[in-house]
């Protein structure tokens, strides 16, 4: 199994450096960013006792991130009190951000975070990509990226990565897209149609949306397993704060798990497979509703309006998500399991037949299930996260990379 | 999530020991020892090769191993050659061994393994233990334990640990049966009933398939799930070499995945689980024969007569073992399923069926399905090799706890 593209344990960066003197100064580099990421405004002498170097180590590595654009020093702080004042490090809102690209079945988004997390440009196109031909759809979403990435520019921001989020299963080389059935794409090499010269990552949809969980959500375990869906389903698993990624790549198709082995024939050539329940249209057809734009939106409506067959239907989802759960929490034990994507919108219909489901087939207490706070903005933000995380955790190679 | 309780992936044995002089002196006796187990006899020159250190740091790491009994020297090797015989070195038939012990549902077993991984000693008690008190069947354990030691002993051998294999989860405190429905026993804490003075873990009985799999397997990738099953059917799920053991130590429950949701009711409360199938009494029973004690013989014998009924009875066990694998390969997208226990002897009346199902339910080339050369003895042998892991891991602290 090769290494995992994302390190994803926000506790453990760079740790897969070279144990050289530069790949110490460049985990050391890292230790500071995380640090001032996740506790700043922060002053040199307080960086140096959270991450245990010397002030002076602290500050030739201080200086450098500063040099290179990464750290901003905001001017004394406690003017006050005796002694020389230190000096306040944030995070930079200027230098290097990330390019979160999303390919939706109906929608193409885009946005750009910077290495504060603040989301500083989106861009989206609505309209369906079902049965398009990757060419004109990625010659599109290349134009979105454009615009996000000249508009970061006006701000003072540089693209370092893109990532792109697909709903389908991608090959261990982050490039291509192996199967997208409900794009019709096959063997698609993602990376060579698209124009830029930044480093890139192609992953499955659920996988960025199980980490924007990890990054991202209110007090999420280090081990859950994280279910989105807009068509199809998907999951992620995560163990120990990192992403399960299987042998080829593949692991969390919760979509494809058998529900009801003799149940309606499936696109992936099995048959009662979850999506064939819970999917959206699998919902919308349980329901007598046409399938259109705003799937979800309607199905809320109508359920928020009481309408018996819109309930009914959901809650035949919610049964179907919980039997085939109830497989994934006996094989995995995970402490939680996350509800995101477009799913999360449907959350008050779907879970109590869910749970109910869910708690009569597992033994013990039952796993919590709750509901993702980033909703069908997780695999986007979790893109462009993936990017701002990788310059975090390796700073010098990002800087370097620009040159 | 706390460490795993076994460090299972061989090339970096030791690895969690702290980062100190002394934790790095530990960790050097640990490579010295795995790699003349792997590789051995070898010459002290060779171990230094094969491990990157100075030989004159090799010899005296080498010298505290044999003053421990745990390394022995043949003599000269290379007669004929110039310059000084190096003396070819071997991990010892003498000094610490592990000692694993099985409950099953009908049976005891312990045996002895030394660090050269040879069986030295072995007893077995048949006999039903299911809805027997914990309290009479660890006694009976513990003279079978004792008859072991003590054949150990007059080999010069003696006892570094004992490891249990249970047909039921297991607390992460690696004591205590939170459940293990076929023998009817809760939260037991197996521990405080086994009266020996030497470190003891206890595990479920699939988790030490698993492991002994992966390192006494032939050619086992190191991203497998292994399935065992007497009446309960468990799995292990390995993930780069290393045991998933979930939040609560529950991972690996394949017996309970529904695999009809509506199918007939089960001990865990659920229904249709995978056990009400293709555990051995749910296969005597489709086969119109009276659960006895040699269950996997006898329908092995009457399968292999052509009997129509045992057939039948197994191929409706393969088609629902190869639903439930379908869920399990579709979230974890392993390298392999390996079927071991008591399963691996009803293989060839199995597999047909099982691999049809993964095959027609999982899009892309099928997960290799391949049976354990280990059999039934996979939990006892992997209990006892993880008593010989944990000394090769840390010989010095297996040493300093004898005292």
């Amino acid at each position: 199994m090769t290494a995992p593209l994302h390190e994803a344990h926000p506790t453990s960066p760079g740790r897969r450096l070279p144990d050289t003197q530069q790949g110490m100064r460049r985990r050391n580099l890292s230790r500071v960013m995380h640090t001032v990421s996740a506790e700043g405004p922060l002053s040199r002498a307080a960086v140096a006792s959270r991450i245990g170097l010397t002030r002076a180590a602290v500050s030739t590595l201080v200086d450098e991130l500063i040099r290179s654009g990464l750290l901003d020093e905001l001017g004394p702080e406690r003017p006050n009190r005796v002694g020389r004042p230190g000096s306040a490090l944030a995070v930079s809102g200027r230098g290097p951000a990330g390019i979160g690209a999303e390919i939706g079945v109906d929608r193409l988004a885009v946005c750009v975070v910077d290495l504060r997390g603040e989301v500083r440009a989106r861009a989206v196109r609505h309209g369906t990509n079902r049965g398009r031909a990757p060419g004109p759809v990625i010659g599109e979403l290349t134009e979105l990226v454009r615009r996000v990435i000249g508009e970061a520019e006006e701000a003072g921001l540089w693209p370092a990565g893109l990532a792109v989020a697909v709903p389908g299963l991608v090959a261990r080389d982050a490039r291509t897209v192996v199967r997208a059935p409900n794009l019709d794409w096959h063997d698609t090499d993602v990376g060579a149609l698209l124009p830029f010269d930044i480093p890139l990552t192609v992953d499955n949809e659920a996988n960025f949306g199980g980490l924007a969980e990890l990054w991202l959500g209110e007090a999420t375990p280090h081990d859950f397993l994280h279910v989105s869906a807009e068509i199809g389903i998907g999951a992620a698993v995560v163990v120990d704060g990192r992403l399960l990624r299987g042998t080829r790549g593949f692991a969390g198709e919760l979509g494809h798990v058998p529900v009801r082995p003799e149940g309606p024939e499936c696109v992936c050539g099995g048959r009662g497979c979850l999506e064939q329940y819970a999917g959206e249209e699998a919902v919308m057809r349980a329901a007598g509703l046409e399938p259109g734009e705003d799937r979800v939106g309607l199905l809320a409506e109508r359920a928020g309006h009481g309408d018996k067959d819109v309930r009914r239907a959901l809650r035949g989802a919610g049964t179907a998500l919980g039997i085939a759960l109830t497989g994934a929490v006996n094989l995995l034990d995970p402490e939680a399991v996350v509800l995101g994507g477009a799913l999360s919108g449907l959350a008050p219909w779907l879970l109590p037949s869910l749970e109910r489901e869910l708690a009569r087939r597992t033994a013990g207490p039952a796993c919590a299930v709750s509901v993702s706070r980033l909703g069908p903005q997780g695999p986007l933000l979790g893109a462009a996260h993936s990017v701002v995380r990788a310059v975090l955790d390796d700073p010098a190679a990002a800087v370097a990379g620009r040159s």
